[in-house]
């Protein structure tokens, strides 16, 4: 790919920025203060569109149910395209609310199933509203102990809910189905690998795709094969960007192992033409910035995913396929490796140029004097 | 279920045992002499048939091509028959021809991946003479280094080549599909996984199911989940039992986690009759007693299983269905608790005792001149 | 070891209770409501005390500063001796305030150093007014990113803070440093490991011991060989008793791998007389029961315990010591094996008969007027 | 630091190579043939020479006893000199012989643990010989079993053990203590980490240190906190270099995470200069390379050390102590990142020119009509 064709798809490259990044996150011992804060989902698009005028990398604002829940979807699909942005994935939450402690979507009592199964409507109904196109669905249903909940029944009640939900989506609508090893449930997980999200989405259609959050897997998992495995398949839907070094840590992505993400998106480009506006992927950042001011954290995150996708683009995907055909591993691996070992900074600063934009946007919203008021005014 | 019941079940209850399990074995860094190692294929079957005598516990051996290798497989079979026992699963290697090296049924060597196909054509070959039924195919492939090879191309000739040795089979044969996580490939394997091998048993059809090795997994899977799920989906074909405590350790099964080895079978017994001759299931060893005595090994291993199944048809489900619909995690956790801390070795010794064997196996093999004989014989 | 000195030791079997046990406990997602849950200090106490009255198995109420903070700790210790319990560990709680963002006992602004420790020191005042004699250190200091803390001069700050902490301790007190493989830190933790908490013990003397929480290892570790080693050395402190089957899951202790809980059994006996009063070792639970009724999860904690710690009474040591010289691996495995098969839960039933307790005290619980009464009475 | 100063310290980093890397190796499964292999001592070093001819960045050849004895030591030694190389590092083997079938220098038979102290004198007069000053100890003892072995004393005979052999150091000997989590012990492993190793560096005195193998700990470990604490207590004495994704893969060292490996390379400067001849820390290579050619994997592996090297002096550790201290936490990560991204390629380039070698080493190897001959002539 020559130089200004790699230029055109990293200037094209734009990722979701998730409403929650904005707001307080903590750990389970703790959800400490962090200046600049945002308090409600109309500082969160604030925030968004703040972001992508420093980056143009935003493409739209995750939104979580019942988080962001606000009287007038319309008004708020408005404000953010006011703003510049728009509304992207719905996410459903079914693990804060009190019925919910032994399961929503599979729980076994019929009333709470129907309530998880209703809300879910709900959120097909501001998917219409906000001119979203993608469900979101994390189910964080599965039990603590051995004996708990029968895993077949579980199984069972989480398919025939998930039927109903899919009946009701549009045409034009995906449901993605996201998997997690474990957390909040401590011993079962129903949908814990990608293995079980792609049986129920072949079982429920077209309409359902497997979304791979990069912190969801047991350790060691090759997860570049399950990128091009699913892709192959048909059945990748999308992705939510995040580091981890222990669990589901949601750290900065990029942050822990650059490499691995590298090798993510070299297999995504053969997939995917990842700067397209029509491509049929949906890439969400899903992180908890605990410890990190939340709009640098975000510009910073945007940062490491273009370097991550220019250095991608720079794979002689050719010359990679004859030394496979030979068996030539090192050079087969050299040739990743000439690609990763590239500074594509200098690229990044020249399409930002071009743009308008900072060149070192990190540096840039630290410096900034709207950043600053922001974190003044929310005190 | 009444004891009487129950008794019967465990006299009926039956394991397959690897010939592999009676040879030498070991790590990369040596493979130790232990006294009485088999040495041959007839050897082998005589320890099977010789550990049946004590434990009238095994239903087959398990074979391994070409390390069992033989002129001629009718008077492989005769042997066996004569012996008390029959030739079980054949397990085709494709981890130690020269021309393997960078893979077998996936090779991207036309040669290579037709000599596969030929050598898997010639283990259905030795099914039928030996009146096999089950063709256990574990496939290493995969790579040690980013960039070694393509994923799709190399899951797509699996799939073809596997599509191919699927057309072979008789229709009362079943070709099993064993993942494994991690080794002798160090980056990427094909089959790492249920998912990998549950897709493309669902692509090969009715004959094609999945084999669950309990070493072959991610520290920390659930794998009595897994079990579950493959077999309410009909996808559950069989087992390795060994235990692990870290990698593919191939320890005594029930030596590690022996809880673990119950909830395994309380999910098995949902679906299937262990004890049942035609159950549909296929139940191995799959061990390398690199520190233990060869025989007394697998008494003890068939001991464990015995003392698990034992342990699991004591669960009162009907019990356990109702604590689960109340949502009563204690009470559910405790049923299952109940049926484990019972003590079945007083079950176990009046099922053997009507059956004429020694009460306690593991004790009587130590002590008996039989095992002493071939020890010494085999020097 | 005869039966009645078995069941006289399993009589004085005594474990402390966390008082956090009995309050609310989740997830970073959700921390459910559970009827039944203890609001403050004297209803923990009150829980602690009527779990004694079923089981006679609490030696003291652990609690954590600020959660449990008092205007008058005297009036607290007499409260509690009033029901027939005392006070045990003091847990300084270093992860709530919001000046411990970026660390505590090793943050590198003095000021916030200072207060992490006075605030220690108000632990230790807290020991003397409650006569409690075990000052239980869970440091969470650590980082999130790489580069956020310079790892000596955190671990050099961490070491001086310590000392000063030591000096101040009276001549009865120890000092226990538990370790955490993770979280809330995600990328660092000072006292990941027994390794550094070993070595912090060992510069700051005789008063410092390590604490083990069965929670906090990487998968795979070898708890028991840790046990024996620290132990061995005269550095093991203490545990806290919990279960997990993927990080920090905090579940029942017993419920995930009750072999691995014996086999650390089995190793403690070698070192204390568990139901010693003077034993030199501070037995703790340590749980969140976030999906089971407070209460009655702790009743059925002390029981798990009880039943471990029976069946590790049951080996014989001294055939195990032969075996083991003899290298006989399969007589010494099968040595354990034997005791963890067998049914004590007849023995613990008459231990408890003469005592005049419930013999089945986690069924007596859920029956028991008493208890019901308090969850009304707390809503 | 200035480019020059930088230069200059690539220019002097210096790594031992393996004698074992150029030989055969395998799984358990198969070790494959792969051609160019060393066939003994005196071929490996010729490599190792080679190697240092085409990368002027092999400090010394580390050799392994039983494995590459021979009859005339110092005539080895005079070879390795002739060839412009030396001996490094004296590994001794205790996991081949079959009287270590349980356990070497902690085996419970006096005559065997003799057997193993006298085998490790045999190594010190090999080290006199060769004027070798690093006992690189590797200890594999442990137990695959519950039971099996007593582990304090084990422990303690391996202490005892080592003792010994302490005493018969010269003074300017240094015994290194691998640890290693597991295999070939698949329960327990005496040296089962850094904190093992630790415990017995601290009880045998100064002349005992820790060596850190990267392939060695369980998932998730902070490898680079280990080597900045070990450091800074003055007890780290060594490192072997690989990679891993899973267990001990014994891949290119970089091959896998390399971010890792600039974050170890960053700790290391803190406490060594690695370019200095007289650096008190020993560096060696420890790679198995089952599926590539050994002499270019060996190459592509230094280049992969310098690589990282050059990125790690690129570091500006006076702004990261600023951005430290100041807790700002992205500031402080981006410069870590900074020094990463650098393409620091022209400047070893311009370092190899500088010093009339080849710039791309890696290419080179594979066109190196010498190299070929090597291939040839083994067959």
């Amino acid at each position: 790919m020559n130089l200004s064709k790699i230029k055109e798809k990293i200037s094209n490259f734009k990722v979701e920025v998730p409403s929650w990044g904005f707001g307080r996150s903590g750990t389970r011992f703790h959800a400490f203060h962090i200046p600049g804060e945002a308090r409600n989902i109309y500082e969160k698009i604030d925030d968004a569109a703040f972001v992508n005028k420093i980056t143009d990398a935003v493409s739209a604002v995750a939104i979580h149910i019942p988080w962001d829940k606000v009287e007038d979807y319309k008004a708020l699909k408005d404000y953010a395209e006011e703003k510049g942005t728009k509304i992207g994935a719905v996410n459903p939450n079914y693990f804060q609310d009190e019925d919910y402690l032994f399961g929503s979507l599979s729980n076994s009592d019929k009333k709470i199933r129907r309530k998880a199964i209703e809300q879910t409507f709900e959120c097909i109904e501001i998917m219409r509203q906000t001119d979203s196109k993608i469900l979101s669905m994390w189910i964080p249903d599965g039990s603590n102990y051995p004996g708990q909940i029968d895993f077949k029944r579980s199984f069972d009640l989480l398919e025939d809910s998930l039927k109903q939900i899919t009946k009701e989506l549009d045409e034009d609508m995906t449901m993605l189905l996201e998997y997690k090893f474990f957390e909040p449930a401590f011993y079962s997980t129903l949908l814990c690998d990608w293995g079980t999200s792609y049986m129920l989405s072949k079982e429920l259609g077209d309409k359902v795709k497997v979304l791979i959050d990069l912190g969801h897997h047991p350790q060691g998992t090759n997860i570049e094969y399950i990128v091009s495995i699913l892709s192959y398949k048909g059945k990748l839907g999308g992705f939510h960007f995040n580091s981890r070094k222990y669990a589901d840590d949601d750290l900065t992505v990029g942050s822990i192992d650059p490499y691995e993400l590298f090798l993510i998106f070299v297999e995504l480009n053969k997939y995917f033409d990842l700067s397209s506006e029509n491509q049929d992927i949906s890439l969400v950042l899903d992180q908890s910035h605990n410890v990190k001011p939340k709009i640098p954290a975000v510009v910073q995150s945007l940062n490491n995913l273009q370097i991550t996708y220019a250095k991608s683009l720079l794979v002689d995907y050719d010359q990679l396929k004859q030394a496979q055909e030979k068996h030539d591993v090192i050079v087969a691996e050299e040739i990743l490796k000439d690609a990763y070992e590239k500074d594509v900074r200098d690229i990044l600063r020249e399409v930002r140029k071009e743009k308008g934009l900072p060149e070192n946007p990190v540096k840039f919203v630290r410096k900034s004097d709207e950043y600053w008021e922001v974190v003044k005014r929310r005190g």
